[in-house]
């Protein structure tokens, strides 16, 4: 096991925790968009409203400078330079029709890399549990909101659902696609998680290498159980969130 | 708007994406104990599985080497060397109970980092709507699965509910501490994203500053909608996933 705590004496320990904690603070809030204008209050005003030395709101400021998150002008103070999009999980599960604020109210614009038919790749196929070799759609695009890149997607679709997707107009949203195509769902399961982009994915994305994406795997089934569609999703985490909501159950003690 | 592909020819641009495809695929796999006894197919399997060049099988499976995932012994051929537990987001939630391949099925011990009545922030004391300086509980600490660290989590819960989690033996996970407390739960709310580990936090879970992380802020609301909990949670993502579910409704053409 590694150590918990680096090497500087306990007061430097406390002191390296709190510039984390504080660093977290303001980085959720300025990703639910909390600071009036963008702009962030004075260093004097963290100070107070945080407990925090100087030097703790000054480290932790550094640290979201680096990330690209906030800017100081100099004589008009430190303001956010990133717009994040919180969309709700619902949402992209396609359970719930989109809100305006979300990323899936024909909001978002498809560059289209890819719309071939292949055969499914061993890895999908065994997923979607036919053979080797069965045809599939792979539909590949990059998700744009106002002009900019927000996502990369690669779907593997699985024939008949994928016959009116190969040929339907793609312009906004993989959902409104799926619609037109007259596509019926079942249940849709996404397995998020985290990875560094790639060279190729962040050049696709605007991001430097090695910038962190959230990653989902989706696959769709159709209303029998079926599952006809895998999908590798990647998402610029600078600019996109997803919110989940759920109403905690009941647990008896010790349970 | 940076370009969407490197500058090589177009047989090389398709080539590398196939790389990345090929990764793709591979490491979903990997992420959900798809390979039988942890090993990988030979290349040559690779190959005919999916269509693709030895160069480009190897140039994915370089990149999963690279990113700690697999390994590859001579003579044995190549192996998964991470172990990704995948737990309900639901169950997250504590919406359901949990099951027995999950995270919080009394499987996590909490490495208790900090547990004191502190001024509630001025940031998370607006985002529970109480007056900076109102008191509070700050709960931080490493969760641990067969002693190596998964997560790390800070909360900050208000009085009355932080009066029992003082005090309450806290021995597996959060809500079995809060089960134990006796508090009442109403909505669980959690925004998603990622970030990359900071060389402090990188310490604390045992990686490399740089890796990627999965953020979770959570606040949790009591039966009546006030909130009374907010989390900063930051999760391992090479070793642990969520998975949601959810029914995709039908959306009419056009909407």
């Amino acid at each position: 096991m590694r150590p918990v705590t680096p090497s500087p004496g306990r007061r430097e320990t406390a002191r390296v925790h709190e510039v984390r904690r504080l660093r977290d603070m303001i980085r959720t809030t300025i990703q639910r968009d909390g600071y009036p204008g963008g702009l962030l209050p004075h260093e004097s005003e963290l100070m107070a409203g945080h407990g925090m030395s100087r030097a703790t709101v000054r480290e932790a400021l550094a640290m979201l400078r680096a990330d690209g998150l906030i800017e100081r002008t100099q004589g008009v103070g430190t303001h956010v330079v990133t717009a994040t999009v919180t969309t709700g999980l619902a949402e992209a599960h396609g359970a719930v029709r989109p809100t305006a604020d979300g990323l899936l109210d024909r909001r978002m614009r498809p560059r289209v890399l890819d719309r071939t038919r292949i055969p499914v790749p061993g890895t999908v196929a065994e997923r979607l549990g036919v053979p080797p070799g069965t045809p599939c759609l792979r539909l590949e695009y990059i998700g744009l909101l106002d002009e900019e890149p927000l996502l990369v997607a690669t779907n593997y679709a699985l024939y008949p659902e994928a016959e009116r997707l190969g040929d339907s107009p793609f312009t906004t949203d993989w959902y409104a696609l799926m619609a037109t195509a007259g596509a019926d769902f079942g249940q849709s399961e996404f397995v998020i998680g985290s990875e560094l982009a790639d060279p190729l994915t962040a050049g696709m994305l605007g991001l430097r290498p090695g910038a962190p994406l959230l990653a989902m795997e989706q696959v769709i089934y159709d209303p029998d159980g079926r599952p006809f569609d895998v999908a590798f999703i990647y998402t610029r985490s600078d600019r996109m969130r997803f919110v989940s909501r759920a109403v905690v159950a009941a647990r008896p003690p010790g349970a």
